[in-house]
């Protein structure tokens, strides 16, 4: 039972979840809710340039944030922008390539990280507080249960992208230059960091209620460096967002960090854990469970296979994890060739 | 100190480690370390056709095999193959194509698997049997310590080739497999347990010394799948194999098992288990160590980036594995941008 006293957003069963609160149904949303398996949102994005210019039109990308919850009704919508506006933001160039995954004029060496440009960081990304704004009022108006997500990528993960300029298998040209040149790459991270502060702050006074960092390549870290690239950007982050807006829910999902992931839960103050699949349910009920909220970890390729794989894979993580607070959600992304009605069928379960 | 009335075989360094001997110095063998980073290496591939009919020529094989050893003198030698050579051997097509990774013609349904060929397998992997004859015939005349590792890949990681045509970044046809049609899948798993059986069986007839698994996308199965995928196969594996082969010492390698991998190590009895870059030392020191010997796990970039770095990670693994048996290597291959000299400083560190 909650205090009625309590402030009105903190009724939002997503923001109670996050508070530490047991709900009898946990709240759900999905990673990449607003995408591609959607027949509106492919309709709506044929209507922007490319996919960078979709994430900076305002009306465009409240409208595909809004699309899944029209359909499903989830309990949180996430904003609509991907994790390189920060270094766009920053004055690095980046494209994406249509089917081919996003491309950046790569950044190895002092002059390139020197030429970045962080005063320039909220006139660049002002059209993402926009949407922020939009999608918040929008929330207001037609979803009031429904709370708010930002986001950023965590500073490694983005620091990845900015120097290998692609994705990446190996992670060869970030890691030597954080293994060869570490003062240089700690520069990189101080910087993300900063402008990850900034950014996520900005989201949150335009109406964000809580913010998720998605460290994607957190299992590509060495366990020798997983303090210095993953955890310490993320103490932060967390301490200074909390600072500017007390009570704050962060919600961190360093992607595959396997045995490092207790250490960071502990270490960052985050209020939530978003977990990957291979994290086994039990292990989170018994380890992190106690300590924080935990958010996850139904393979995406479930929401594919449909039927009674999706409902046992459903129902294996309510067993484990219902006892305590959580957020149901994927592990992973959405995936473009899920069927909408797979999703469906998620929501009827989950609202059973 | 070892019995002198051990078998010879027993006094190499590599194999005293898998028995669960702590040396003085860890023997040591890199994943990869024929490959692309050695100029001798790209001079013979360049007489070979394409890389298939690399692995399947057995002088060529055998040459770059020897070629690491004669600059560096590892422990073990790694039979020069690859893992689609048992997809290869049960007659699906395989193809490389330069700079493209493999392409194989997908098994998506009961018609394409049931279009393998177990019978022919051996026929058609003959000639990696004829590598193993040749290479162990050249280590017991020209480097009478060093032993012979030969290796396939394990099922899962296998299938997923099998499935997906190709590599995979999702995961989603070989995931739609398994969740929509457990009983195709696991037909298919089935059949590559066979099949690696026997193929690591006939290694060992024609000269292995010990064994590898290589499990490189088991951080892609989720928690809930993992023993069906992952354990129970390798379980088969590796008892099946000991069986026929008393004394074969087994490594395993569920690379980004995560949670998992304490599982993995208590319940398929391998002798080994080589470890990613992202597992803690110290965590593997206290609880697989006492079990098993490790083997890892330094990240690869590292020997790219050399100098300070690389001694810095080399001396954390000593530090943390010395007082048990334990195997030096990288955490994953080594990359073909590695500059040879770093190799030669590395043997140095190891051997000092």
């Amino acid at each position: 039972m909650v205090d009625q006293t309590t402030r009105g957003a903190a009724q939002k069963p997503f923001l109670r979840a996050l508070a530490g609160e047991t709900l009898a149904k946990p709240p759900f949303w999905l990673m990449r809710q607003a995408g591609r398996y959607l027949a509106e949102y492919r309709a709506t994005r044929s209507q922007a340039g490319g996919f960078l210019d979709l994430c900076l039109s305002p009306e465009l990308a409240c409208e595909v944030t809004l699309q899944p919850l029209r359909r499903y009704g989830m309990d949180a919508a996430i904003l609509f922008s991907d994790i390189l506006i920060v270094p766009h933001a920053l004055g690095q160039k980046v494209g994406f390539a249509e089917g081919e995954g996003p491309r950046l004029e790569p950044i190895r060496d002092a002059a390139a990280l020197a030429r970045l440009d962080p005063i320039g960081l909220h006139r660049r990304a002002a059209p993402v507080y926009d949407t922020v704004r939009l999608i918040r009022s929008a929330l207001e108006r037609d979803f009031p249960n429904i709370a708010l997500i930002g986001f950023a990528g965590s500073p490694w993960t983005v620091a990845c992208y900015m120097v290998e300029g692609a994705g990446s298998k190996e992670y060869m040209q970030v890691k030597e230059m954080a293994f060869g040149d570490p003062a240089l790459f700690a520069k990189l991270l101080d910087v993300l960091t900063e402008a990850t502060i900034e950014y996520l702050s900005a989201q949150v006074q335009a109406g964000a209620e809580a913010v998720q960092l998605f460290d994607s390549w957190a299992g590509a870290v060495p366990a020798t460096h997983f303090d210095a690239w993953v955890v310490r950007p993320t103490v932060r982050i967390v301490s200074a967002l909390k600072a500017r807006h007390p009570g704050l829910p962060v919600i961190g999902f360093p992607r595959q960090a396997g045995h490092n992931l207790e250490g960071f839960v502990t270490a960052t103050g985050v209020d939530a854990v978003s977990l990957d699949p291979s994290v086994p349910v039990s292990w989170a009920a018994k380890v992190l469970q106690p300590k924080v909220t935990v958010q996850g970890n139904l393979d995406p390729v479930l929401l594919i296979a449909g039927g009674d794989a999706l409902r046992r894979g459903v129902a294996g993580i309510l067993e484990g994890w219902s006892g305590r607070p959580f957020i149901f959600n994927l592990g992973h992304g959405i995936i473009k060739e899920t069927p909408p009605e797979n999703v469906a069928l998620l929501t009827q379960l989950l609202r059973a």
